[in-house]
């Protein structure tokens, strides 16, 4: 997953900096700084304005093979901003059902023939390539099941940009399902193309962060240490990237969930030890591992990272569609 | 349920005359006037027009968390017809998965960034009201479960004023299921606004209607009365609103369903003992509670009814997100 | 089904040309050659230009009673390309829901104040022509159960027209499930309309054509004959059209499944047979009856047959909605 970031990608990857969005991994310093650049004037989009129809008269089609409402809806949003059409599929998986069995790289040619891009989420891994190795027209992939999930990855890093106005020289908090949560192994990920970074690790002993990504801080030269100390954490960030203990990963243990679960919240008491510039991310939805209380905190970005979501989804209709 | 109409609305309701609609309740007779007004003004919106692109470049979303077909295509429509984009959601309930559990609260947080209007449809009382105490953008109830539905109220009332060119003076009966249908309840209460209003209700023993809106109807100075001579009503109304025996409320009491069902039913023998300018309402869908022999006779105003549907929710849109 | 065109079909049909598209053999060689004419237009509609506004204004509604995402995705960029707007029912199964039991003509009449169009998918045959007789507004069936699904009949036509450059004087090869794809029985029916066809039937045993086609293609003094050597009709004819085996149609008979499925592969093999301009087709989606192998070889026509299912639904949206 770490390998060579054009492996494996279309070929026209090679003569225009962004053809399809696959994975994160794609994204250099250079390409993530265009991106936010584009990301930011997004941001001032306004209602009537010629950017509001940048992209007139382009379709795009959300083919969703597993429902994930946030994403689409956010997508579709991103296209509507900038006067776009939306072809909407929340049941692809029609497409390949036992009495039809068509492959995906089928439905792809078919579906290229009605709109101008499209947005994927699937259940398997790999789906996204598989579907770019085919496409003539720009792919963006919405999560492929436990693969990759690059737009969520980029919202996240453009949103420590925006809070903090820098992504070097910041120290980072993980909690919460480091083992299973893609978000928090992404933005490790992210953060190593970045200078003088400290990472702290805090995950109940059943959902450590695995030893790839720490391997991979490691040789990217990124401070990182384990804590079980959320306290102590959040008062040395500048960052507390907070995620969801997902009770499905238990299956029936339902006591070993219970504890996970309720190991480390963001609360009032946490909230007290931060720095006042510090700031709260978490990629929703939320339990109740950030209690109600802090939402009114101004260093509370969470719905405000939700809402780069569409600025980051905007701009890469944008750049994949006419170019930036 | 009749109490003080603003009560548990949102703070801003109380600076501008319409931030959100709720509940029927909202509506005094000079904001149903001026209500009324642009909606007849909707019925005239040409295709091509400036009043066409009244909504150019806002986004509604339609969150539904349970299916409701036509309720969904009539806002979607009316959005369309001014312009505007659509966001659909018909598994809202993804959102509160089990394996997922976010609150309707964060869930509208979340939704409000892509859109600039929500259209909640919800299985549980109350949920617009609560949906709407943490919305930044207008929030429109299109049904919540046994509570409110105010657009078919709404759409009910401007039907009955345009049909016959008054709501004053005049003698409606209700027929049907007035126990649990939510049409007739509202209707009844809506009428309660107005002047010299008799109201006769006529329903089988099972599905009678409840004694909180004959209180209300009385405390309102409403002449009522109950009867069970359908045929004596229909000479006697200027409207007849038919509702439908919901098999559902039933459970396995077939026998009383299909004695409910057959009791009272809108036939040629009905209408010829109608006056000449009455007509017959019906909130749809209808199974044979009207025979499809009364279709053609033009006091049949129900598809009109239906039709209403989208000049009101037209309306309800420009006011809510361009004023008026 | 091979009656009088206009049996059964809306009053309207009579005074203007086309009102509603119910089945295939409404089109008579004269509207055909207007219809491919105006088809060819819309392959080349700009994005940005006038051209591609056409119906901005106009609402169609999909209303689909069962699914079929590719059709409806088709007929919604057909509306989008043409600038107008959309109204998605994947579950238009609800309005006749047990509970609340609506006919279909009822649904028709509620929807029809809503938008400009309906596009029908059913599962009983003969809804579409029911739709009609009732809609004030055009609707086009998008295929009703074992009955008609003319859209497919006139693309698969126009897209012989498009890469043949003719219709008179072709050999067809029909090879696949002959019994029971509607597609392949529906062209055998257009190609019977004109001059100088030879048509071969390749079929398994257990999926033969029915003796209503045959009878037809006889009486329309069109040359058929059965086949069991693909080899020998692959290099007679100009246009190879295969369809796909459906394993639903066979139950629990799985090895007269496997048998037939395995029986008329197009491989590279059948393709060294063809002739140089001969095209082969398929109505998508496909199994193996068609190997990926041969996708790269130019005769290969059947994802440009989907693409031109997009120019022909563009074209029936404009001369139904704006005229020609």
């Amino acid at each position: 997953m770490m390998g060579n970031p054009a492996a494996g990608v279309h070929e026209k990857e090679r003569t225009k900096p962004l053809s399809h969005v696959i994975e994160a991994q794609q994204f250099d310093r250079e390409l993530l700084a265009k991106l936010f650049d584009v990301t930011r004037e997004m941001e001032n989009v306004k209602r009537g304005s010629p950017d509001a129809e940048a992209l007139k008269g382009y379709i795009m089609a959300t083919m969703f093979y597993e429902p994930s409402t946030r994403t689409r809806l956010s997508f579709e949003s991103a296209m509507s901003r900038l006067g776009g059409f939306v072809l909407t599929t929340e049941n692809a998986r029609e497409f390949s059902s036992a009495s039809k069995g068509e492959t995906l790289e089928d439905t792809i040619r078919t579906v290229e023939g009605y709109s101008d891009i499209v947005v994927l989420r699937h259940f398997e891994s790999g789906a996204a390539k598989k579907a770019a190795s085919v496409a003539q027209i720009p792919v963006i992939n919405a999560g492929d099941g436990p693969g990759q999930h690059p737009t969520q990855a980029l919202l996240d890093t453009y949103t420590i940009q925006r809070e903090l106005g820098r992504l070097d020289n910041i120290k980072v908090g993980l909690v919460g399902d480091l083992a299973n949560g893609r978000t928090a192994r992404s933005l490790a990920y992210m953060l190593s193309k970045f200078d003088n970074i400290k990472i702290y690790l805090v995950a109940p002993d059943v959902v450590k962060m695995g030893d790839d990504i720490k391997e991979h801080l490691t040789q990217s030269g990124v401070d990182w240490e384990e804590s079980d100390d959320l306290q102590e954490v959040a008062a040395a960030c500048d960052v507390v990237y907070q995620t969801r203990i997902q009770r499905e990963r238990f299956g029936d243990r339902v006591e070993d969930y219970a504890r996970a679960r309720g190991r480390y919240i963001v609360n009032r008491k946490i909230m007290d030890c931060m720095k006042k510039d510090a700031v709260v991310l978490h990629p929703l939805p939320r339990l109740d591992e950030i209690t109600v209380e802090v939402d009114s905190d101004p260093r509370a970005a969470y719905f405000r990272q939700a809402k780069n979501g569409l600025f980051i989804r905007m701009a890469l209709l944008k750049m994949l569609l006419v170019g930036w």
